[in-house]
Protein backbone atom coordinates (compact mmCIF):
# COMPACT_ATOMS: atom_id res chain seq x y z
CA UNK A 1 0.00 0.00 0.00
CA UNK A 2 2.79 2.06 0.76
CA UNK A 3 3.43 4.44 -2.20
CA UNK A 4 7.64 4.19 -2.26
CA UNK A 5 9.66 6.54 -4.29
CA UNK A 6 10.29 4.88 -7.96
CA UNK A 7 14.21 4.84 -7.58
CA UNK A 8 15.43 4.80 -3.51
CA UNK A 9 18.30 6.45 -2.19
CA UNK A 10 20.76 4.35 -0.99
CA UNK A 11 22.98 5.12 2.14
CA UNK A 12 25.57 3.26 3.78
CA UNK A 13 23.34 0.29 2.07
CA UNK A 14 19.95 2.13 3.71
CA UNK A 15 17.19 2.69 1.90
CA UNK A 16 15.45 6.03 1.45
CA UNK A 17 12.38 5.33 -0.16
CA UNK A 18 12.15 1.41 -0.56
CA UNK A 19 9.42 -0.29 1.87
CA UNK A 20 10.72 0.02 5.03
CA UNK A 21 9.84 3.31 7.37
CA UNK A 22 13.00 4.47 8.26
CA UNK A 23 13.51 5.59 12.44
CA UNK A 24 16.04 8.34 13.06
CA UNK A 25 17.15 8.24 16.62
CA UNK A 26 19.19 12.34 17.78
CA UNK A 27 21.38 12.42 19.67
CA UNK A 28 21.55 15.85 21.35
CA UNK A 29 25.17 15.42 23.90
CA UNK A 30 27.17 18.43 25.41
CA UNK A 31 30.56 16.82 25.17
CA UNK A 32 32.51 13.88 24.34
CA UNK A 33 31.32 11.65 27.23
CA UNK A 34 27.63 12.14 26.65
CA UNK A 35 28.04 11.27 22.73
CA UNK A 36 29.96 8.45 23.83
CA UNK A 37 27.01 7.24 26.08
CA UNK A 38 24.41 8.58 23.57
CA UNK A 39 25.85 6.70 20.82
CA UNK A 40 26.10 3.45 22.66
CA UNK A 41 22.61 3.45 23.86
CA UNK A 42 21.21 4.66 20.33
CA UNK A 43 23.21 1.57 18.22
CA UNK A 44 21.51 -0.62 21.11
CA UNK A 45 18.14 0.61 19.69
CA UNK A 46 19.57 -0.30 16.48
CA UNK A 47 17.75 2.72 14.26
CA UNK A 48 17.67 3.20 10.59
CA UNK A 49 20.41 6.26 11.04
CA UNK A 50 21.13 8.75 13.97
CA UNK A 51 21.21 12.62 13.41
CA UNK A 52 23.77 14.09 15.58
CA UNK A 53 22.57 17.19 16.57
CA UNK A 54 26.15 18.96 17.06
CA UNK A 55 24.70 22.59 18.06
CA UNK A 56 23.79 21.21 21.59
CA UNK A 57 27.81 19.87 21.69
CA UNK A 58 29.41 22.80 24.19
CA UNK A 59 32.46 22.91 22.36
CA UNK A 60 32.36 24.74 19.13
CA UNK A 61 35.89 24.77 18.03
CA UNK A 62 37.06 23.49 14.93
CA UNK A 63 38.63 20.68 16.28
CA UNK A 64 36.42 19.66 19.04
CA UNK A 65 34.02 19.38 16.57
CA UNK A 66 35.65 17.11 14.26
CA UNK A 67 37.19 14.86 16.89
CA UNK A 68 33.31 14.50 18.24
CA UNK A 69 32.58 13.35 14.74
CA UNK A 70 35.36 10.79 14.55
CA UNK A 71 34.54 9.05 17.81
CA UNK A 72 31.02 9.07 16.79
CA UNK A 73 31.48 7.41 13.35
CA UNK A 74 33.82 4.86 15.03
CA UNK A 75 30.89 4.49 17.69
CA UNK A 76 28.77 3.76 15.25
CA UNK A 77 30.51 2.50 12.21
CA UNK A 78 27.49 0.48 10.31
CA UNK A 79 24.54 3.16 11.22
CA UNK A 80 24.35 6.31 8.50
CA UNK A 81 24.88 9.73 10.13
CA UNK A 82 23.28 12.71 9.60
CA UNK A 83 25.01 15.64 10.71
CA UNK A 84 23.30 19.05 11.84
CA UNK A 85 24.56 22.45 12.99
CA UNK A 86 21.69 24.51 13.82
CA UNK A 87 21.54 27.61 14.98
CA UNK A 88 19.38 30.01 16.90
CA UNK A 89 17.37 31.22 14.50
CA UNK A 90 16.46 28.17 13.20
CA UNK A 91 15.57 26.85 16.03
CA UNK A 92 19.40 25.25 17.26
CA UNK A 93 20.75 25.09 20.59
CA UNK A 94 23.60 27.75 20.15
CA UNK A 95 23.75 31.23 18.84
CA UNK A 96 26.74 31.18 16.04
CA UNK A 97 28.16 33.63 13.36
CA UNK A 98 27.56 32.21 9.95
CA UNK A 99 31.10 31.95 8.63
CA UNK A 100 32.08 30.00 12.10
CA UNK A 101 29.12 27.46 11.69
CA UNK A 102 29.94 27.37 7.79
CA UNK A 103 33.68 25.59 8.68
CA UNK A 104 32.62 23.71 11.27
CA UNK A 105 30.00 22.13 9.02
CA UNK A 106 32.80 21.77 6.46
CA UNK A 107 35.54 20.48 8.78
CA UNK A 108 33.15 17.55 9.63
CA UNK A 109 32.28 16.80 5.73
CA UNK A 110 35.70 17.17 5.08
CA UNK A 111 36.29 14.42 7.84
CA UNK A 112 34.12 12.22 5.93
CA UNK A 113 32.94 10.65 9.47
CA UNK A 114 28.65 12.50 8.03
CA UNK A 115 26.97 10.67 5.81
CA UNK A 116 24.46 13.15 5.78
CA UNK A 117 24.33 16.90 6.19
CA UNK A 118 21.25 18.44 7.00
CA UNK A 119 20.60 22.44 5.83
CA UNK A 120 17.87 24.71 5.76
CA UNK A 121 16.69 25.97 2.93
CA UNK A 122 15.96 29.18 3.90
CA UNK A 123 19.68 29.72 4.49
CA UNK A 124 21.40 32.40 2.36
CA UNK A 125 22.69 31.25 -0.93
CA UNK A 126 26.24 32.47 -0.05
CA UNK A 127 26.59 29.97 2.73
CA UNK A 128 24.22 27.10 1.49
CA UNK A 129 25.89 26.93 -2.04
CA UNK A 130 29.59 26.10 -1.10
CA UNK A 131 28.10 23.60 1.51
CA UNK A 132 25.85 21.64 -1.01
CA UNK A 133 29.36 21.91 -3.12
CA UNK A 134 31.74 20.40 -0.31
CA UNK A 135 29.28 17.51 0.51
CA UNK A 136 28.62 16.93 -2.91
CA UNK A 137 32.78 16.66 -3.38
CA UNK A 138 32.85 14.54 -0.05
CA UNK A 139 30.58 12.27 -0.74
CA UNK A 140 27.53 13.20 1.28
CA UNK A 141 23.81 13.79 0.67
CA UNK A 142 22.05 16.84 1.33
CA UNK A 143 18.57 16.95 3.40
CA UNK A 144 17.20 20.52 2.69
CA UNK A 145 15.02 21.38 5.53
CA UNK A 146 12.36 23.81 6.73
CA UNK A 147 10.85 24.08 10.41
CA UNK A 148 8.08 26.13 12.19
CA UNK A 149 8.23 25.29 15.94
CA UNK A 150 5.04 27.82 16.35
CA UNK A 151 2.44 26.73 13.45
CA UNK A 152 1.56 25.21 10.10
CA UNK A 153 1.08 27.12 7.21
CA UNK A 154 -1.08 26.59 4.36
CA UNK A 155 -0.87 23.51 2.38
CA UNK A 156 0.05 25.45 -0.67
CA UNK A 157 3.11 27.04 0.75
CA UNK A 158 5.06 24.10 2.25
CA UNK A 159 4.18 22.21 -0.98
CA UNK A 160 6.09 25.32 -2.80
CA UNK A 161 9.00 24.48 0.09
CA UNK A 162 9.23 21.19 -1.12
CA UNK A 163 9.50 22.04 -4.68
CA UNK A 164 12.12 24.22 -4.02
CA UNK A 165 14.10 21.47 -2.46
CA UNK A 166 13.94 19.69 -5.19
CA UNK A 167 15.03 22.44 -7.35
CA UNK A 168 18.19 22.96 -5.09
CA UNK A 169 19.41 19.93 -5.49
CA UNK A 170 18.33 18.11 -1.70
CA UNK A 171 18.69 13.95 -1.76
CA UNK A 172 16.18 13.98 1.24
CA UNK A 173 13.34 17.01 1.67
CA UNK A 174 12.60 17.63 5.32
CA UNK A 175 9.24 19.32 6.48
CA UNK A 176 8.65 19.86 10.45
CA UNK A 177 5.80 22.30 11.48
CA UNK A 178 4.11 22.72 14.61
CA UNK A 179 0.12 21.96 14.20
CA UNK A 180 -2.11 24.13 16.52
CA UNK A 181 -4.89 22.19 16.29
CA UNK A 182 -6.22 18.58 14.30
CA UNK A 183 -6.76 20.16 11.28
CA UNK A 184 -3.28 20.99 11.07
CA UNK A 185 -2.10 17.74 11.52
CA UNK A 186 -4.44 16.60 8.49
CA UNK A 187 -3.09 19.00 6.01
CA UNK A 188 0.55 17.34 6.64
CA UNK A 189 -1.05 14.46 6.16
CA UNK A 190 -2.25 15.37 2.74
CA UNK A 191 1.10 17.58 1.87
CA UNK A 192 2.87 14.19 2.59
CA UNK A 193 0.43 12.47 -0.25
CA UNK A 194 0.90 15.59 -2.60
CA UNK A 195 4.68 15.49 -2.43
CA UNK A 196 4.87 12.36 -3.26
CA UNK A 197 2.77 12.08 -6.03
CA UNK A 198 4.43 15.44 -7.43
CA UNK A 199 7.98 14.34 -6.49
CA UNK A 200 7.83 10.35 -6.92
CA UNK A 201 11.59 10.06 -6.92
CA UNK A 202 12.70 12.59 -3.99
CA UNK A 203 12.99 10.92 -0.37
CA UNK A 204 10.86 12.74 2.61
CA UNK A 205 10.74 13.39 5.91
CA UNK A 206 7.71 15.12 6.32
CA UNK A 207 6.04 15.48 9.93
CA UNK A 208 3.72 17.32 12.30
CA UNK A 209 5.34 18.33 15.66
CA UNK A 210 4.15 18.26 19.26
CA UNK A 211 1.66 15.68 21.18
CA UNK A 212 -0.98 16.40 18.42
CA UNK A 213 1.26 15.72 15.51
CA UNK A 214 3.17 12.61 17.09
CA UNK A 215 0.84 10.36 15.02
CA UNK A 216 2.69 11.90 11.59
CA UNK A 217 6.10 10.48 12.67
CA UNK A 218 4.20 7.05 12.68
CA UNK A 219 1.41 7.21 10.15
CA UNK A 220 3.75 9.44 7.59
CA UNK A 221 5.32 6.35 6.31
CA UNK A 222 1.52 5.16 4.51
CA UNK A 223 1.20 8.40 2.60
CA UNK A 224 4.96 8.53 1.34
CA UNK A 225 7.37 9.72 3.90
CA UNK A 226 10.39 7.76 4.25
CA UNK A 227 11.81 9.01 7.34
CA UNK A 228 10.77 9.85 10.69
CA UNK A 229 12.68 11.18 14.13
CA UNK A 230 12.40 8.92 17.35
CA UNK A 231 13.05 9.28 20.97
CA UNK A 232 16.84 7.10 22.39
CA UNK A 233 17.73 8.77 24.81
CA UNK A 234 16.56 12.81 24.72
CA UNK A 235 14.14 13.91 22.50
CA UNK A 236 15.56 17.15 19.75
CA UNK A 237 12.02 18.28 19.35
CA UNK A 238 8.37 17.89 20.68
CA UNK A 239 6.20 15.04 20.19
CA UNK A 240 9.01 12.25 19.05
CA UNK A 241 8.28 8.98 20.08
CA UNK A 242 10.42 6.04 21.86
CA UNK A 243 11.78 4.20 18.89
CA UNK A 244 10.74 0.63 20.08
CA UNK A 245 6.83 2.13 20.28
CA UNK A 246 7.17 4.01 17.10
CA UNK A 247 8.26 0.92 15.19
CA UNK A 248 5.58 -1.30 16.30
CA UNK A 249 2.80 1.50 15.70
CA UNK A 250 4.46 2.00 12.14
CA UNK A 251 4.77 -2.06 11.31
CA UNK A 252 1.54 -2.44 12.80
CA UNK A 253 -0.14 0.52 10.70
CA UNK A 254 1.45 -1.05 7.90
CA UNK A 255 0.51 -4.48 8.30
CA UNK A 256 -3.12 -4.22 8.04
CA UNK A 257 -2.51 -1.20 5.41
CA UNK B 1 -5.56 15.01 23.77
CA UNK B 2 -8.99 13.10 22.80
CA UNK B 3 -12.41 15.38 22.45
CA UNK B 4 -14.61 12.98 24.57
CA UNK B 5 -18.12 13.94 24.59
CA UNK B 6 -19.72 16.61 27.15
CA UNK B 7 -21.53 14.13 28.77
CA UNK B 8 -20.84 10.43 28.36
CA UNK B 9 -23.62 7.52 26.94
CA UNK B 10 -23.83 5.01 29.86
CA UNK B 11 -25.29 1.26 28.47
CA UNK B 12 -24.69 -1.28 30.78
CA UNK B 13 -21.89 0.24 32.46
CA UNK B 14 -19.74 1.31 29.50
CA UNK B 15 -19.39 4.79 28.82
CA UNK B 16 -19.73 5.79 24.59
CA UNK B 17 -17.83 9.08 24.54
CA UNK B 18 -15.54 8.74 27.67
CA UNK B 19 -12.18 8.82 27.58
CA UNK B 20 -11.83 5.14 26.13
CA UNK B 21 -11.80 3.95 22.66
CA UNK B 22 -14.47 1.34 22.52
CA UNK B 23 -13.91 -1.99 20.31
CA UNK B 24 -16.70 -4.01 19.25
CA UNK B 25 -16.03 -7.42 18.26
CA UNK B 26 -18.91 -8.72 15.29
CA UNK B 27 -20.23 -11.92 15.48
CA UNK B 28 -21.15 -13.13 11.94
CA UNK B 29 -22.52 -16.94 12.96
CA UNK B 30 -24.57 -19.57 10.81
CA UNK B 31 -26.38 -21.38 13.26
CA UNK B 32 -26.89 -21.78 17.26
CA UNK B 33 -24.06 -23.95 17.39
CA UNK B 34 -21.41 -20.91 15.53
CA UNK B 35 -23.33 -18.63 17.55
CA UNK B 36 -22.23 -20.14 20.84
CA UNK B 37 -18.81 -20.49 19.70
CA UNK B 38 -18.08 -17.26 18.58
CA UNK B 39 -19.60 -15.82 21.64
CA UNK B 40 -17.09 -17.80 23.68
CA UNK B 41 -14.30 -16.70 21.56
CA UNK B 42 -15.79 -12.68 21.78
CA UNK B 43 -15.37 -13.07 25.76
CA UNK B 44 -12.44 -14.31 25.90
CA UNK B 45 -11.20 -10.97 24.08
CA UNK B 46 -12.78 -8.78 26.50
CA UNK B 47 -14.70 -6.84 23.48
CA UNK B 48 -16.40 -3.45 25.20
CA UNK B 49 -19.44 -4.74 23.14
CA UNK B 50 -20.32 -7.16 20.61
CA UNK B 51 -22.58 -6.97 17.29
CA UNK B 52 -24.50 -9.80 16.46
CA UNK B 53 -25.06 -9.31 12.41
CA UNK B 54 -28.39 -11.65 12.89
CA UNK B 55 -28.34 -11.37 8.57
CA UNK B 56 -25.84 -14.12 8.75
CA UNK B 57 -28.40 -16.25 10.36
CA UNK B 58 -29.42 -19.37 8.65
CA UNK B 59 -33.29 -19.59 10.35
CA UNK B 60 -34.96 -15.98 10.42
CA UNK B 61 -38.06 -17.51 11.86
CA UNK B 62 -38.99 -15.27 14.99
CA UNK B 63 -38.56 -18.38 17.10
CA UNK B 64 -35.07 -19.14 15.89
CA UNK B 65 -34.10 -15.44 15.70
CA UNK B 66 -35.60 -14.78 19.79
CA UNK B 67 -33.78 -17.94 20.81
CA UNK B 68 -30.53 -17.36 19.58
CA UNK B 69 -30.82 -13.53 20.90
CA UNK B 70 -31.01 -15.37 24.61
CA UNK B 71 -28.35 -17.71 24.10
CA UNK B 72 -26.22 -14.95 23.07
CA UNK B 73 -27.44 -12.81 26.24
CA UNK B 74 -26.70 -15.96 28.41
CA UNK B 75 -23.23 -16.53 26.86
CA UNK B 76 -22.03 -12.31 26.86
CA UNK B 77 -24.11 -11.28 29.91
CA UNK B 78 -21.90 -8.64 30.75
CA UNK B 79 -21.26 -7.22 27.13
CA UNK B 80 -23.69 -5.14 25.68
CA UNK B 81 -24.74 -6.40 22.47
CA UNK B 82 -25.88 -4.49 19.51
CA UNK B 83 -28.45 -6.12 17.18
CA UNK B 84 -28.21 -6.22 13.57
CA UNK B 85 -30.02 -7.35 10.91
CA UNK B 86 -29.22 -5.83 7.42
CA UNK B 87 -30.81 -6.81 4.81
CA UNK B 88 -29.34 -7.68 1.11
CA UNK B 89 -30.16 -3.30 0.01
CA UNK B 90 -28.38 -2.38 3.34
CA UNK B 91 -25.04 -4.78 2.42
CA UNK B 92 -26.51 -7.20 4.65
CA UNK B 93 -26.27 -11.16 3.93
CA UNK B 94 -29.83 -11.81 3.15
CA UNK B 95 -32.73 -10.79 0.73
CA UNK B 96 -35.77 -10.16 3.02
CA UNK B 97 -39.48 -8.58 2.97
CA UNK B 98 -39.22 -5.57 5.43
CA UNK B 99 -42.19 -6.52 7.46
CA UNK B 100 -40.66 -9.90 8.10
CA UNK B 101 -37.91 -8.11 9.48
CA UNK B 102 -39.33 -5.76 11.28
CA UNK B 103 -41.69 -8.82 12.99
CA UNK B 104 -38.05 -10.11 13.98
CA UNK B 105 -36.35 -7.16 14.64
CA UNK B 106 -39.33 -6.23 17.41
CA UNK B 107 -39.34 -9.66 18.82
CA UNK B 108 -35.38 -9.02 19.69
CA UNK B 109 -36.16 -5.86 21.20
CA UNK B 110 -39.37 -6.73 23.26
CA UNK B 111 -37.07 -9.71 24.59
CA UNK B 112 -34.82 -7.20 25.87
CA UNK B 113 -31.71 -9.38 24.66
CA UNK B 114 -30.21 -6.70 23.05
CA UNK B 115 -29.12 -3.41 24.25
CA UNK B 116 -28.74 -1.36 21.10
CA UNK B 117 -30.54 -1.95 17.78
CA UNK B 118 -29.04 -1.11 14.21
CA UNK B 119 -30.78 0.81 11.70
CA UNK B 120 -30.27 2.49 8.48
CA UNK B 121 -31.31 6.26 8.42
CA UNK B 122 -32.02 5.56 4.81
CA UNK B 123 -34.66 3.26 5.84
CA UNK B 124 -38.58 4.58 4.88
CA UNK B 125 -39.81 6.19 8.11
CA UNK B 126 -43.07 3.45 7.98
CA UNK B 127 -40.09 1.25 8.65
CA UNK B 128 -37.90 3.19 10.46
CA UNK B 129 -40.48 5.23 13.38
CA UNK B 130 -42.08 2.57 14.74
CA UNK B 131 -38.77 0.47 15.48
CA UNK B 132 -37.33 3.45 17.07
CA UNK B 133 -40.32 3.44 19.09
CA UNK B 134 -40.02 0.13 20.25
CA UNK B 135 -36.94 0.60 21.08
CA UNK B 136 -37.36 3.08 23.21
CA UNK B 137 -40.10 1.17 24.94
CA UNK B 138 -37.93 -1.77 25.97
CA UNK B 139 -35.07 0.29 26.82
CA UNK B 140 -32.85 0.10 24.05
CA UNK B 141 -30.39 2.00 22.40
CA UNK B 142 -30.49 3.81 18.54
CA UNK B 143 -27.39 3.47 15.93
CA UNK B 144 -28.68 5.38 13.15
CA UNK B 145 -26.27 4.22 10.20
CA UNK B 146 -25.22 4.94 6.85
CA UNK B 147 -23.22 2.96 4.71
CA UNK B 148 -21.09 3.38 1.21
CA UNK B 149 -18.89 0.03 0.23
CA UNK B 150 -18.59 1.71 -3.08
CA UNK B 151 -16.63 5.25 -2.32
CA UNK B 152 -16.69 7.99 0.11
CA UNK B 153 -19.26 10.77 -0.77
CA UNK B 154 -18.73 14.57 -0.33
CA UNK B 155 -17.57 15.49 3.29
CA UNK B 156 -20.43 17.89 3.40
CA UNK B 157 -22.86 15.37 2.39
CA UNK B 158 -21.52 13.13 5.15
CA UNK B 159 -21.90 15.74 7.36
CA UNK B 160 -25.61 16.19 6.58
CA UNK B 161 -26.27 12.61 7.29
CA UNK B 162 -24.73 12.91 10.76
CA UNK B 163 -27.12 15.94 11.50
CA UNK B 164 -29.86 13.93 10.25
CA UNK B 165 -29.45 10.93 12.26
CA UNK B 166 -29.00 13.85 15.36
CA UNK B 167 -31.93 15.29 14.53
CA UNK B 168 -34.05 11.39 13.96
CA UNK B 169 -32.81 11.16 17.78
CA UNK B 170 -29.85 8.62 17.03
CA UNK B 171 -28.39 7.57 20.34
CA UNK B 172 -24.94 6.67 18.45
CA UNK B 173 -24.55 7.80 14.59
CA UNK B 174 -22.73 5.68 12.31
CA UNK B 175 -20.80 6.35 9.52
CA UNK B 176 -18.56 3.46 7.27
CA UNK B 177 -17.44 4.29 3.82
CA UNK B 178 -14.84 3.25 1.32
CA UNK B 179 -12.05 5.21 0.39
CA UNK B 180 -11.06 4.82 -3.52
CA UNK B 181 -7.76 6.91 -2.33
CA UNK B 182 -5.65 8.11 0.33
CA UNK B 183 -7.29 11.54 0.32
CA UNK B 184 -10.75 10.16 1.22
CA UNK B 185 -9.03 8.57 4.02
CA UNK B 186 -8.27 12.04 4.91
CA UNK B 187 -11.79 13.69 4.66
CA UNK B 188 -13.43 10.60 6.75
CA UNK B 189 -10.83 11.80 9.88
CA UNK B 190 -11.93 15.90 8.67
CA UNK B 191 -15.40 14.04 8.79
CA UNK B 192 -15.04 12.90 12.30
CA UNK B 193 -13.32 16.38 13.79
CA UNK B 194 -16.32 18.39 11.92
CA UNK B 195 -18.68 15.86 13.74
CA UNK B 196 -17.27 15.84 16.89
CA UNK B 197 -17.23 19.81 16.87
CA UNK B 198 -20.98 20.28 15.48
CA UNK B 199 -22.06 17.72 17.79
CA UNK B 200 -20.64 17.65 21.07
CA UNK B 201 -22.86 15.37 23.16
CA UNK B 202 -23.19 12.31 19.77
CA UNK B 203 -21.39 9.28 20.18
CA UNK B 204 -20.20 9.05 16.76
CA UNK B 205 -18.67 5.75 15.45
CA UNK B 206 -17.13 7.02 11.62
CA UNK B 207 -14.94 4.78 10.06
CA UNK B 208 -13.16 4.00 6.64
CA UNK B 209 -13.54 0.73 5.10
CA UNK B 210 -10.71 -1.48 3.70
CA UNK B 211 -7.26 -1.63 3.67
CA UNK B 212 -6.77 1.95 3.15
CA UNK B 213 -8.93 3.12 5.50
CA UNK B 214 -7.86 0.82 8.84
CA UNK B 215 -5.85 3.16 10.05
CA UNK B 216 -9.40 4.98 10.90
CA UNK B 217 -10.33 2.08 13.39
CA UNK B 218 -7.56 2.78 15.79
CA UNK B 219 -6.94 6.37 15.63
CA UNK B 220 -10.26 7.68 14.89
CA UNK B 221 -10.65 8.13 18.46
CA UNK B 222 -7.98 10.95 18.15
CA UNK B 223 -10.45 13.28 16.68
CA UNK B 224 -13.48 12.39 18.35
CA UNK B 225 -14.67 8.32 17.15
CA UNK B 226 -15.66 6.71 19.93
CA UNK B 227 -16.49 3.33 18.83
CA UNK B 228 -14.51 1.17 15.99
CA UNK B 229 -15.40 -2.39 14.79
CA UNK B 230 -12.51 -5.08 15.32
CA UNK B 231 -12.01 -9.19 14.67
CA UNK B 232 -12.70 -11.43 17.02
CA UNK B 233 -13.11 -14.34 14.72
CA UNK B 234 -14.36 -13.45 11.15
CA UNK B 235 -14.51 -9.88 10.05
CA UNK B 236 -17.76 -8.39 8.88
CA UNK B 237 -16.64 -5.44 7.30
CA UNK B 238 -13.17 -5.00 4.95
CA UNK B 239 -10.22 -3.39 6.44
CA UNK B 240 -11.40 -5.04 10.24
CA UNK B 241 -8.14 -5.00 12.37
CA UNK B 242 -7.70 -8.07 15.25
CA UNK B 243 -9.06 -6.77 18.56
CA UNK B 244 -5.29 -7.05 20.32
CA UNK B 245 -3.92 -4.78 17.64
CA UNK B 246 -6.10 -2.60 17.21
CA UNK B 247 -6.14 -2.03 21.64
CA UNK B 248 -2.27 -1.78 21.12
CA UNK B 249 -2.52 0.53 18.42
CA UNK B 250 -4.54 2.80 19.90
CA UNK B 251 -3.36 2.93 23.24
CA UNK B 252 -0.08 3.39 21.99
CA UNK B 253 -1.23 6.56 19.85
CA UNK B 254 -3.52 7.64 22.73
CA UNK B 255 -0.27 7.56 24.70
CA UNK B 256 1.56 9.61 22.75
CA UNK B 257 -0.94 12.35 21.44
Amino acid sequence: MKPCVESPLLIRGIEYGGGKPLFCIPIVAGDAAELAVQAGIARGLRPDLVEWRADFYKDQTCDAIAAAARLLREALPEEPIIFTLRWKAEGGAQEMPQPVRRRLIEAVLRSRCADIVDLELASEPAFLDPLMQTARECGARVILAMHDFEKTPPTDELLAKVAAMEARGADIAKIAVMPQCADDVMRVFQLILASRKRFPRLPLAIMSMGALGSITRVAGFLYGSDMAFAVGKEASAPGQIPIEDARRMADLLLRYS
